[in-house]
């Protein structure tokens, strides 16, 4: 497509939604490090923003930092429905059961996003619980071993890269919205459908995940004299294993097709590198693949952010030319 | 054992030696990233040390930032023999057979000692090729995904663990001369059976080599898409994936039993975790374990070093008593 392509009456000028969405609170269901960052985040750019956590503790240290919490679910979502705010959902997969239903009751017409690190998963449960939502998904590349309120940063989001559902229903202003949210936080925008984005994530955080847990494993089961001997690799390559264990399984358990999918390649290509080790003393087609890998890894960080040209948001055939240009990596910078 | 249970016949005072070790001068065989940074941190403390490197280019470098290397083993072997130098090998273990044909031939009476990742491999080439030897292995745990001279650093093994081959037939002032060295550039030395260290950097360097290789090339498989929005697990769980692969492959290769243990264990770890993520849902025991073993890797960082105490060099049972602490996690510090 090109930018002359669209149909006017469907297309959303990114002008004409710039004063509504500066103007549009944003309401945060759940506090942690992903939520809370994007709390601290927006506030310092200076958008109204406020939030829900379930725990006292987390609240107040909230409240404390001068920001504007509850433990009321109810009341921040009505508050929510009163001002027509962005519903940022960021918990973790296993507890929005509960909080979808409270939204679809309490704040139907809200624009609702997520930040959760799978979408089919959230998907599914959004048409279930909230069939009438209007619902973008989303999720930020951005993330530390450390979790939690204390644990928060305004900058996590800082040149991450922040996937937004695409898909051919997609609303164009609701889009709009949730992907000018990222740019807002610094991050920029990868647009995907759910199905990529899951594979996506699979292969490039929630194996590398198993695989860190492993490496940590047969570490620390050989000795005392191998942990203290351990260097470079071993500390690098556990890193993300210190991540709290409920965090891990849930992202993980909730992207379960796709992860045994990648995870069977990843056993395969062990066992063929042992198997050739052991016949012929040779590990070159494992070492030379993931050489090969982190190289293309190296030189895609190294060009930099090539964006998504010639797409106008709405204009027809707009979702399905930003996939294609996300698949060869490019970015959506607004 | 105790201070006091030594023999002092054999025993080798750490004071008398100093003078001596502190003269005695370094020849370094090989001038790559642990050869040219250990020649660079030697010549900063004051040493005389000079170096071998057949790469015109290496040793013109190495001249033109004033350090003495040579392209010519053979002379560089007969100066070695006349000043009684300590030579250090420091080149792959895939290299080192005419090397130690070399130094049996033109320098056998110099307390020779190596660099390299694997222990058993090389006393076995020691044994054959230059079987009247006086060899004390050596292997910094210290490394950077880069190679060669260009990315020398005499800091390079500042807060090193640097393993020393540690055996009942060791003798005990060729001990102390090459832990000297370890500690003379900053780095503190592990006491440590060739056996017992070949499988603890299995465990903890070779087979996270293997597992970083496998991380990238199932990430990098998937699509740029993927590759894109591969961020802190990813980055970190490939880097070491970027080293040049002959040189994972000689430490690798070299170390084919401890690395087929060490690997069909990992592998044994991931075919469970994907039958309990397929039966079940859940990734649970792979998770929590990683998760233990990344926190008793962190707790023991975190407690520093632990001196091995009340061992006299030289004493009877030295050696064991060594590396029974350092089975421990004890180090020593001089």
């Amino acid at each position: 497509m090109t930018a002359d392509s669209h149909d006017s009456s469907s297309q959303t000028s990114p002008e004409s939604q710039t004063p509504a969405d500066e103007r549009r609170p944003v309401c945060i269901v759940g506090l942690g490090l992903i939520g809370g960052s994007l709390m601290q985040a927006l506030a310092a750019a200076g958008r109204d923003v406020y939030g829900y956590n379930r725990s006292t503790t987390t609240v107040d240290a909230a409240l404390g930092a001068g920001y504007d919490a509850s433990t009321d679910l109810v009341s921040t979502l009505r508050r929510a429905a009163d001002d027509d705010a962005l519903i940022v959902l960021a918990t973790p997969v296993t507890t929005i059961d509960p909080l979808l239903s409270a939204v679809a009751q309490t704040a139907p017409d809200c624009l609702l996003t997520d930040v959760i690190s799978v979408k089919q998963a959230v998907a599914e449960k959004v048409s279930r619980l909230h069939p009438h939502a209007r619902y973008v998904g989303g999720h930020p590349m951005a993330g530390t071993s450390r979790s939690g309120w204390t644990a928060c940063n305004p900058t996590l989001f800082g040149d991450a890269m922040w996937m937004v559902t695409t898909e051919d229903h997609t609303d164009p202003a609701d889009w709009t919205t949730v992907a000018r949210l990222a740019l807002e936080v610094s991050a920029v925008v990868v647009p995907a459908a759910p199905d990529a984005h899951d594979r996506a994530v699979a292969a490039i955080s929630h194996v590398p995940h198993l695989l860190a847990a492993d490496t940590a494993a047969v570490g620390a089961g050989e000795s005392n004299l191998a942990l203290r001997l351990a260097a470079g690799s071993f500390r690098d390559g556990t890193r993300v294993a210190a991540t709290e264990p409920a965090l891990q399984r849930a992202m993980i358990e909730a992207n379960d097709v796709a992860v045994l999918n990648a995870l069977s390649e990843a056993i395969d290509r062990l066992t063929q590198a042992r198997d050739e080790l052991r016949d012929s003393g040779s590990v070159a087609a494992l070492i030379d693949d993931g050489h090969r890998a982190r190289m293309a890894y190296e030189e895609m960080a190294a060009r930099g952010r090539e964006p998504i040209v010639g797409v106008t948001v709405g204009a027809h055939g707009w979702a399905s030319e930003m996939r294609r240009q996300a698949h060869e990596g490019r970015v959506w910078l607004g």
